[in-house]
């Protein structure tokens, strides 16, 4: 039997904590609301009850290899600590490690959601062929993730991989981060539902105005499905994405001349509608792209492993720390995960 | 006496070969003229010569450990070939490795000429306290190069380093690139030079207007003269190649977050004139600049080798290789040079 790993991705919405076993196989996975838990406290009790209950579970077919956990915020690396998170409001430097590690007595490794993403599908999701390669997460905001010969880059701070906050547009919306022209601004769920309220004029724009009105609860997913059947506003909010993206996809490729480029997250779902105005982007604005014969470019595509990305690359995370290779940036130490 | 290496830097104006001990001392160079020399068979010829003239003489203080060649252009790592080249007209799939090592019989290691001064740099000159860095090589068009963990970081097809043709205005002007708005139109010197002539009207353009008219030879060491005296027209130019600068390094450390970015090359000695401006975007459109407490944020700084920079990383190259530590890709070989 092959040995396993706990992976944990903890978000805004959900705690889901899932066995996955060393040829990448998820074998059980426990999910829990996060709101009715309400304190960092008890989303920790309940996360290490599953870690155990799953390690009870899978003891003896295998040997447990360790704890990854995927927590989307600012994380010290060296420390094991959240020190914020956008997403769960009152986490201010939370020991997620320590703690973790006190009461099960196992190893733990703590990344951001993003990096987890992008580990998982470089493990085994579309970036299963390269040894580099670059992630977005697409979702209300717009995060990433870089892998560089096998390992996360994770930068000298920790904050390498956010090009969500790459400038495409000097003078263009303002950003929360404080910037104008942000991608975040183009291809973030919050931006493209608000430039969705916002469109009052144009080919389409009554249709478009008419299913916000009757759908309360209106998404990205219903903006996809009013694209898809031709509505010309919708199309356009996604091609404003898409040339965003390919516009920083192309200063990508300029700087790091990677092999892979991936859109991942809720967002990406409309690969199809906004994918075209990426790669039109990306041949216009990268002569490092197309100085190389269509068959040797860089491959820019959508992620493979959907929701459940973030899990594997969070149980991947204490695979290669249990293997002495440190997941975290090359020169630092994840703590007692690494030597 | 510590051992020593042959650096050579072959440009569009002149062919410079050294020789650089291990403690990073230039002890000798020999500096030719390129264009009358004409053909790239009497530049390699004179390159072995100087060459041999140098190794001859050095031989006994100490051991060659190798030769490394920086020439512009874009060069095939593995095969060592110099595919062409914007400086060298007529040097089309030149096998420069090959010939060098044939006539010469020793190791050598061919790169480009932005990653040998960033190379260089990282040695002994700004990034000597660092891991990783990136450098901007401003002349007459911008270069770069990329260093992470201590090695030259060429990418997929060996065409990393290109900052040059990032996009920090997408609807800017034309690139011959075949994009519009890229750093290089503004930070460039062809395009610096070409704003001061078009430079027509508001404050301080009819001196600038005259002084172009006076000197025939007008470049961009003028146009700084002029901003260093206070002329608003050659200030305002500066400023915009400053602010290209800026958007381009805070997009990468929001990406990278590497602790170090410095900016060389000809164009760099009006550093005083345009840095203020690299500043102001980089704290506008970085957050993860900003997030950083004063004292341990990434600096931005100007090189410190000058024009022999190329010369002592070409050198570096080859001292590197001789180490067995492939200063190519991690996952490729440069040919003999490393096994």
């Amino acid at each position: 039997m092959p040995n396993f790993a706990i992976g944990v991705d903890l978000g805004g919405t959900s705690l889901r904590v899932a066995v996955v076993n060393e040829s990448g196989e998820l074998l059980k996975k426990i999910t829990t609301p996060v709101k009715p838990l309400r304190t960092s406290e008890r989303i920790i009790a309940t996360m290490c009850q599953d870690i155990g209950e799953l390690t009870r579970k899978f003891d003896g077919t295998g040997e447990l290899l360790g704890i990854g956990i995927a927590i989307p915020g600012i994380i010290d690396m060296s420390a094991g600590i959240l020190r914020r998170s956008p997403n769960l409001p009152g986490w201010q430097n939370v020991p997620v490690r320590e703690e973790v590690e006190r009461r099960l007595g196992a190893t733990v490794v703590l990344d951001n959601d993003a990096n987890a993403a992008v580990l998982g599908e470089y493990w085994i999701g579309s970036g299963r062929e390269v040894e580099s390669m670059f992630m977005y997460t697409l979702g209300t905001g717009v995060g990433g993730g870089v892998i560089l010969n096998g390992s996360i880059w994770h930068g000298m701070t920790g904050m390498a991989g956010e090009p969500g906050h790459m400038t495409v547009s000097p003078d263009g919306p303002p950003c929360p981060c404080g910037n104008n022209g942000c991608v975040e601004q183009f291809a973030g769920a919050t931006a493209i539902l608000r430039k969705a309220h916002e469109c009052t004029s144009g080919k389409g724009s009554r249709e478009l105005m008419a299913e916000i009105r009757q759908n309360e609860t209106f998404t990205v997913e219903d903006l996809f499905s009013l694209a898809a059947q031709g509505n010309e506003a919708a199309i356009k909010i996604f091609e404003g994405a898409g040339r965003a993206l390919g516009t920083s996809v192309a200063a990508m490729i300029n700087l790091l001349d990677l092999p892979l480029y991936v859109i991942g997250g809720g967002v990406a779902g409309g690969w199809s509608i906004f994918s075209p105005f990426i790669l039109e982007e990306v041949e216009r604005r990268s002569f490092v792209y197309r100085s190389q014969s269509p068959d040797s470019r860089a491959v820019i595509t959508h992620a493979l492993l959907g929701g459940d990305g973030g899990l594997f690359g969070a149980a991947r995370m204490a695979m290669l720390a249990s293997q002495g290779t440190n997941p975290a940036m090359r020169d630092r130490s994840v703590g007692s995960a690494a030597p």
